[in-house]
């Protein structure tokens, strides 16, 4: 098993993503090797600060980098020699099974849709994020901003991801799936959720248990959220200002404790070829660690292969 | 003045409504007076058990109401004699200059647009709320569930007035409006906060300061947060739960105090033909006694009838 590791992206990088990786091959078994992508007179510096055996790791040079401002589609297409560019060739040609990168989100979704390609089936891949249950846990919201706009067949869609990554990934049994909403009626809704909260209901696909609120994020009502990458977006940059608060506010507790990023990993693109996650701008050690332990649990379950057969 | 009052709509009404009332009455100067709709023979043993002089309100007795989980439209048709009925037709015929009620929101946003209607000119009412912001004060987010689906000249008329009211009941000098999206940037966004962009860059009926993010909803970036009523809503119950959560948890902070909706009253609906305002379901006296308060100063700044001149 290769995971592959952008070492340029993040507010961090390189140093934050190498203390990471190094931090996550602790936790990995001999044949789980990490291939460092970046420029590896960065990363070897911090290898021997840290008295790390450069062996542990494969490495890939790459010279060029794409800052975190850039235009997504430009940056893919004109810098070809970027980590972010160069980890997807690796990942598309089989070299690494799957491509983890805390840099620019734009540019890692376009890569992945690129590269790898959407899964045939699926009409748009999405953006998933874990949020901690008040119960304990966590569960799934998506998409948090892949697609802004999106049809009642794409929520449902979204549904399906969802419930394959909670299964295998957080593994939940028989998750409850429900679509973010302003009322628990059917008959409630804009009219996306209006049209899609019928497809839902008669999927076989998911255990469908309704809609959910606002104020059901946190709760035990649902293990995965649907919602347009609009609302959903809104929604987790809600969630994390309120998390930063908490935080200002010298507030200690458990369950707000859990709206760490770091203790997640990254938010995984679902829908595409291959794992791909894409990290939080600021990560630190501790979240990258966290990032390629999920690399290893998408390719461990063989969740994309699940997805594939289920859009069969 | 007089302000219309629903006894009957509320979870602890009709008692908590008329301590609201008393307490509202002590703030209230002579020709200030307060109208009570709803089943007298209920009001009176309260204000008895308070040893309130009755002649202070002025009565309106009526024997039907309607329930938090009626049908809005249904029952506003079908109880004519309901409190929220009787309250909009005492409204439409000028012999109350404001309503408010802790009841069905649904039956009051419908009685609303068929009482007092529409004021000419604006496409869809809305229903805003005040959220409280980090350096103090408060703002204004709109709508909160008026309207799942808004139209990008929709979304501009909201923005009008967002405006009006911050100016002239918020007492904000030049309020800043804002878009919620999901991204600074003018070309972010799903389709219909796009194609809002340029209209509100382009008006010239407010200050308008750009996209805001999820993460912006308490600070100082914006005084008006304009959406539509799916993202409103989902965001305002969110906020709500976070509230809740921050007192379950044992939090004690001035900001978080802040977010008890009691301070500020209810929710306005603005376009309409009246100061309408409605109040959360679980309304105690304190709530009860600033939706008195900001009934008279909708009333006093003429809030009404800037709208109808701003759409001229």
């Amino acid at each position: 098993m290769k995971i592959g590791l952008d070492i340029m992206g993040g507010d961090y990088a390189p140093k934050a993503i190498v203390l990471g990786a190094i931090a996550a091959h602790e936790a990995l078994s001999a044949g789980e090797r990490l291939v460092l992508i970046g420029d590896t007179s960065l990363i070897k510096p911090v290898l021997a600060e840290q008295g790390f055996n450069p062996d542990h790791f494969e490495y890939v040079h790459t010279e060029e980098a794409i800052g975190m401002g850039e235009h997504p589609t430009k940056a893919i297409v004109q810098k070809p020699n970027s980590s972010i560019a160069v980890g997807f060739q690796l990942l598309k040609e089989g070299k690494i099974d799957s491509f983890a990168s805390a840099g620019n989100s734009g540019a890692m979704l376009v890569g992945a849709v690129f590269s790898v390609k959407t899964i045939p089936g699926i009409i748009r891949p999405c953006l998933s994020t874990l949020v901690p249950k008040l119960k304990g846990g966590a569960g799934l919201l998506l998409d948090v901003g892949a697609n802004a706009d999106c049809k009642p067949d794409t929520l449902l869609q979204f549904g399906i991801l969802g419930n394959l990554y909670a299964e295998n990934i957080l593994q939940i049994a028989n998750p409850r799936v429900a679509l973010m909403n302003i009322g628990e009626e059917e008959e409630k809704g804009n009219m996306v959720a209006m049209a899609t909260f019928p497809l839902m209901r008669d999927t076989r696909f998911f255990n469908f248990v309704g809609n959910v609120e606002g104020r059901d994020l946190f709760n035990d009502k649902a293990d995965v959220i649907v919602c347009d990458g609009f609302t959903g977006n809104i929604v987790l940059k809600m969630a994390e200002s309120f998390y930063i608060l908490t935080l200002k506010k010298g507030f200690k507790d458990e369950f707000f404790d859990r709206f760490n990023y770091e203790k997640y990993g990254g938010s995984p693109i679902l829908g595409v070829n291959a794992p791909v996650i894409i990290g939080h701008g600021i990560s630190s050690p501790e979240a990258v660690k966290n990032m390629v332990l999920q690399s290893k649990d998408m390719i461990e379950t063989q969740l994309v292969e699940k997805i594939k057969k289920a859009f069969k």
